[in-house]
């Protein structure tokens, strides 16, 4: 357990990243991993990740990410987009997934199946919206413990104009729309007024509250 | 890394968990110390966790949380709760403590403490509170894994009335919105439905896009 609080304390929000050094695409996939099997609501996974590794696209969305240097000096950008409604065929297909997965139907399964399927398509999508993006914050949790496990530096990035972000990726004709940016790099070793810095948080008792 | 993995594969949304057991309280601490250290925008830390042990705050719980009985067989309820607003009090109490900490006056950390003051405060409180939300899932995250790495079992819910919950903790005095519950516990050997079954994840190659 120490492991997990020391790769908390090891990771900070990256501020110069290197642009001569790489990512080697094995441990980008072990990032990708754990945000995939991260849990979500109701098991839907109501987001995907784009990773970015094109120079030019990357130079887009820095131009619409007030022009934070991390994501084009990352080798790997993420980018975190969340569903943008739940319609019942999405809501179908993870529930056939599951079905086919396991190899039987289960009934208490099936009738959790309905009570979504009359519930989240009759929503407002902005609501849906809402909700799917806030499971991708759960990926974003164990993406940056993930990220620390392998040494790798990321930056999550709330800033930049996600229109344009959705544009740029096509992301609207694919039902998503960007939440988060995660580049994922490493420190330059100069430039960077971060780091070293202290981490500061709330102490512990003004943090949680026993009842 | 493979580890981040295994925690990950190994956790599931515990279905049913042994009343008679109970989490040492330094496993609670060290899962509490994840979510502390976890990141969040800005640094703002825009939530608190509070951790129910008490029978008759529980039963009182789960009677609003669809009478799910993980709500009461845990021995530590978590329950996620986040700021109902971003004040200029909240903001700046946070800014002074990195200062505190740091022991010195950094120039573009104050501009940024005035960007943030001129932006939070004046924007709606159900926009700030929607926003100090997603925050919490990130550690909610952090919480699933750092769980996972002690051997505790949890079952992250969104199912209760949150309205009803903020009452039962007195949550609108301290400036609260409860959004997440983490029951946490032990697996009863049986009569968890979920225990052995396939953990289902739409595959790599549909959840992450190259580009």
């Amino acid at each position: 357990m120490a492991d997990i609080l020391s790769l908390l304390n090891w990771r900070y929000a990256t501020k110069k990243m290197d642009p001569a050094k790489t990512v080697p695409v094995e441990k980008v996939a072990n990032i990708l991993e754990a945000i995939r099997l991260s849990a979500s609501s109701s098991g839907l996974q109501p987001y995907q990740v784009l990773v970015v590794t094109d120079p030019a696209i990357k130079a887009q969305i820095r131009a619409v990410a007030w022009d934070q240097a991390q994501v084009t000096d990352a080798s790997h950008l993420l980018v975190f987009a969340a569903w943008d409604h739940y319609s019942a065929e999405r809501i179908n297909s993870m529930f056939d997934l599951v079905n086919q997965q396991r190899g039987y139907i289960n009934e208490g399964f099936e009738a959790y199946r309905q009570k979504l399927l009359a519930f989240y398509p009759q929503r407002s999508p902005a609501e849906n919206f809402e909700h799917a993006a806030r499971q991708a914050y759960i990926g974003l949790g164990s993406a940056l413990i993930a990220a620390a496990a392998e040494g790798v530096d990321s930056t999550p990035m709330e800033g930049f104009e996600p229109a344009r972000v959705d544009e740029i990726l096509g992301l609207a004709e694919l039902g998503l729309r960007s939440v988060l940016l995660l580049p994922l790099g490493y420190r330059a070793e100069t430039g960077d007024w971060l780091l070293g810095q202290k981490k500061v948080r709330r102490g512990i008792e003004a943090f949680a509250i026993w009842r």
